[in-house]
C-alpha cells in the first residue's frame, strides 16, 4: 500500500479482481436461489431525498446518515437535500408506495447492493457495505414466512455456509410471555430488551437488571430468567404460553413455520428459541435469527413486520423479510487468494514481426470463449514472458520464435507440467481447444 | 406512478425486474468479453475524498460533483469532506497509485458501475448512470490500442449493437495537420476545437469561426476546411501529413491500429477519420469514437492518454482506454417489457389443507434449479389463481383440488396451450422436469 492519500476513504474498500470475484460468486449464488423462488430483483438509487431517510432509524441511526450538500448557488448554505441510502428497506417502502399497482401481488423482491453508514470503522465494520435482502410485501399467508426462511437457508448453503441454526420466535409469543409472568404491559418492552441480553450476560445479572432498571418484582424476574434459561426452557415456555391467548397465537405461528420450513431447511437447522427477542421493535409476528458456530452474533435475521412500510411513508401493507449478513459471511469464507481465476492461454511475442500472428491466435481463442492474453510488455526475452504467463496463471503459453515462424508452427507449453509440443499454425486452434476442454 | 414524493430523486431511476434484468444482460455480455481478453474487474467505493476529485474535471466538471457533508459535530460547518465519484478514471488513477506493485503489469482492468453528476436531468441524461470502461495501464505497445479496440468492438456486438463504425485518428496527426497548414502552435488547440464542429455545422461557418475566433488567416481556414471535408479527404490528409514528422508519426499510429484491429473488428467497421478531434485534451496518441446509425453523437470512445494518471495524482504511467456509453446503448435497445423473464412452475393452493403439498412440489422443483412459486394470496378460487399464474408468466401451473388430493395426484396445466394432464404425486417431478427441459 502506498501513501495514505491514495487509500480509499476510511471505512470503504477497493476490491481488486480476486476479492471482487469472490464477492460476486457469493452474490450470484444468492441471486440464483432467490430467482428460483420467484423473487424479483430491484435496484434503487444510491441516494434518496433527505426527508425520505430522516426520522426512520431513530436518533442514533439519523446521525449515521451520509448527507449530500446542495449544489450550485445553494452549496454555500451548507444544507443537504439528499442522503445516501442507509438500508434497503426504506427504498423498498418508497417503491411500494410509488409503483403499487404496477408491482406483482404479492411483491416478492430481492435486493443486493451497497448501503452507507457513517459508523466508526472497525474490524468487519464498514461505512460502505453490501446488504442482501429478500422481502414479500402484500401477503399475510403463513406460507410467506416458510418461503422466506427456506429461500434464506438455501441462499446460505449456496454461499458456502452449511453449519447454522435458525432460531425462531414470535413477537406475539413474547407479548404472551410477559402477560403470563405478570409483567405490566408498560414495562414489557423494556423487560424484553433486558431479557435479550441472556446470550451475553449471566442470568443473575439479567434478573437484577429486570428488577432495578425495568421495575419487575424480584420473584417475577427470577422465575422468568430461571424458566427461560432452564435445560427444558422450550417445554416450560410452550406450557406457559398456553395461558395467554396472544402467547398461544404466537406459539402457533412458530409451530406452523417449523412444520412448513423444517423439512426443507434440514434436520436440526431450525428450532424454537423462546428467549430470542431481536432488537428492532417493528416486528409484528414470527421473528428469526441465524447463528453459526465460530461467528459471534447472528449472520442473518428477519421476521414479519406488517406495519413498517406504512410507518416509513408507504401504504399499510403486510410484509415479511430476511436479511443476510453477506459481509460477515464473505469475511468468514477467508481470503480469496487461493481461488484466483486463471486465464486459458498466454500468447508470447518473441519478435515485432510476429505481433499480427500473436493477436490472431488470441482472437481465435477468444471467439471460442477462451480467455487469452497477448504479452504487451516491451521485453522480447523468453524468460520474462514465461514469468508473465505464470503470473497470469495461464494454463498454456504459446511460443513462436524464428524457427517456429519459419516452419509455420507454434510451440504450446503446458504451464503446469512444462511439457512443450510443436503444432502447425493451421492445427493450433483445434489442438488447443481440445486441450483446454480436458 | 403515485405522488411525486415517492418518485426517486430527480435524475435517478428505480429499476424494476424487467429493466434491471435487461441492464444486467448487457453488463454481463460486456464482462464476458472483457474477461476473455484477460481484463480484470475493479470496484472502488461510491465516494472518494473530496480532494481526490476536485480540480480533475475543469471548472464546469467541478460544479457537477455531488459533495458529502461532514458528520457529527462538523455537520454544522456546512463543509464537505467526501464526494460521489464522477467517473471511473480518477478512481483507477488512485488505485494505480495505491497498489502499484500488487497489480499485474500491465494492469488491464474493466469497471462497470454507477457514477454521479449533478447535471440538469433530461432525456437520456441522468444524475446516476453507469459507465463501462476498459483500460490498460503500463504498456506503450501498439498492441494495446488494438486489444482495447477489439475488446470494445466485441463488447458492442455482445451487447446487441451490430451496426457501428469506429472512427480512428491520432492526436499527433492532428498536431501535424496544424503544422502542415501553417496554423501557429499557440492557436492549434483552439482551431481543433472549432474543426471538431464539422459534424454539426456547415463548412463555411466553421471556416468563418476559424478566422474570427481562432485567428487563422482566411486562405488557411478555407483550404483546411475544404480539404478535410472533401470526398477524398482521407487521401488528401494522408498526403498532407507526410510533410510533418509528427503528422507522419500519427498517421503511422492510425495505420498500425487499422492493420492490427481491422481484421477482427470487421470489414467496414473501422476507418481513418482525419477530422475526428475528441473534446478531451488529455489524449496523447491514437483516439477513436464509435458512431452508430440512428444514434446521434457517439456510443463509445477512447484513446491513449499517457500522462493523465500522473496529472490525476498517480504515477507517470502510460495508459489507453475505451469507454462504452452503456446507458445510450440500453436506451437504444428499446423497452425491456417483451423480454420479461418467466417462472417455470406456478403452484396453486386450492385448500389450506394442501399447503404442505404445494410447498413440497415447489421445493422439489427449486432443488433441481427450476423457478417455482407458490400462490401466497388469500383467495382459494381457481380463476384467480390461474390469473396469477398467467401474470407470473408461468410455463406450467399445478392444480390440486379435492379429487386430485384424494387420488394422490396433481393436474399439470400448460399455461400456453391450456392443455391439462393429471399426474400422480409420485411421478410429478419426473413428468414436470422432462416437460420443462423441452
Amino acid at each position: 500500500m502506498a501513501s495514505q492519500q491514495f487509500e480509499p476513504p476510511s471505512g470503504t474498500r477497493d476490491f481488486l479482481a480476486a476479492d471482487l470475484r469472490q464477492r460476486e460468486r457469493v452474490f450470484q449464488a444468492a441471486r440464483r436461489v432467490f430467482e428460483r423462488y420467484g423473487f424479483e430483483p430491484l435496484q434503487t438509487p444510491a441516494f434518496e431525498r433527505l426527508e425520505t431517510l430522516t426520522g426512520k432509524y431513530g436518533d442514533e441511526g439519523d446521525k449515521l446518515i451520509f448527507k449530500i450538500l446542495k449544489r450550485g448557488a445553494h452549496e454555500a448554505s451548507g444544507e443537504a437535500d439528499m442522503a445516501l441510502r442507509y438500508d434497503l428497506t426504506v427504498p423498498l417502502a418508497r417503491v411500494v408506495a410509488a409503483y403499487g399497482s404496477q408491482l406483482p401481488t404479492p411483491y416478492k423482491r430481492y435486493a443486493i447492493g451497497p448501503v452507507w453508514r457513517a459508523d466508526r470503522p472497525g474490524k468487519g465494520r464498514f461505512r460502505e457495505f453490501t446488504q442482501c435482502d429478500v422481502d414479500v410485501v402484500g401477503s399475510s399467508s403463513p406460507l410467506v414466512e416458510a418461503e422466506v426462511v427456506c429461500a434464506g437457508a438455501d441462499a446460505l448453503v449456496a454461499m458456502g455456509v452449511e453449519d447454522f441454526t435458525i432460531l425462531i420466535n414470535s413477537r406475539k409469543a413474547l407479548t404472551g410471555l410477559m402477560q403470563v409472568y405478570g409483567v405490566p404491559a408498560d414495562r414489557a418492552a423494556g423487560a424484553l430488551i433486558t431479557l435479550d441480553k441472556l446470550d451475553k450476560q449471566r442470568p443473575a445479572d439479567v434478573a437484577a437488571e429486570l428488577v432495578e432498571a425495568r421495575g419487575l418484582d424480584q420473584g417475577t424476574a427470577e422465575k422468568l430468567v430461571s424458566d427461560v434459561t432452564a435445560d427444558d426452557a422450550t417445554d416450560r415456555m410452550r406450557a406457559a404460553l398456553k395461558d395467554s391467548p396472544e402467547g398461544a397465537e404466537g406459539l402457533a405461528e412458530v409451530d406452523r413455520l417449523l412444520e412448513l420450513a423444517g423439512p426443507y431447511v434440514g434436520e436440526g437447522r431450525i428450532r424454537f428459541a423462546p428467549n430470542l427477542v431481536r432488537g428492532l421493535d417493528y416486528y409484528t409476528g414470527a421473528i428469526w435469527e441465524v447463528v453459526a458456530p465460530g461467528l459471534p452474533g447472528s449472520i442473518a435475521s428477519g421476521g414479519r413486520y406488517d406495519h413498517l412500510i406504512q410507518a416509513m411513508g408507504g401504504p399499510d401493507v403486510t410484509a415479511c423479510g430476511f436479511s443476510i449478513g453477506v459481509e460477515r459471511i464473505i469475511g468468514a469464507l477467508g481470503a480469496a487468494g487461493d481461488q484466483t481465476d486463471h486465464i486459458d492461454v498466454a500468447v508470447t511475442v518473441m519478435d515485432e514481426a510476429y505481433v499480427t500472428d500473436a493477436l490472431g491466435f488470441a482472437q481465435e481463442l477468444r471467439r471460442a470463449g477462451w480467455a487469452a492474453e497477448v504479452f504487451l510488455g516491451a521485453s522480447r526475452k523468453l524468460g520474462k514472458q514465461l514469468k508473465w504467463a505464470a503470473d497470469r496463471r495461464a494454463r498454456y503459453a504459446l511460443l513462436q520464435g524464428a524457427s517456429e515462424h519459419a516452419a509455420e508452427a507454434v510451440t504450446v507449453r503446458d504451464m503446469e507440467t512444462g511439457d512443450q509440443e510443436r503444432v502447425s499454425v493451421g492445427g493450433l486452434f483445434t489442438a488447443l481447444d481440445s486441450k483446454l476442454r480436458m
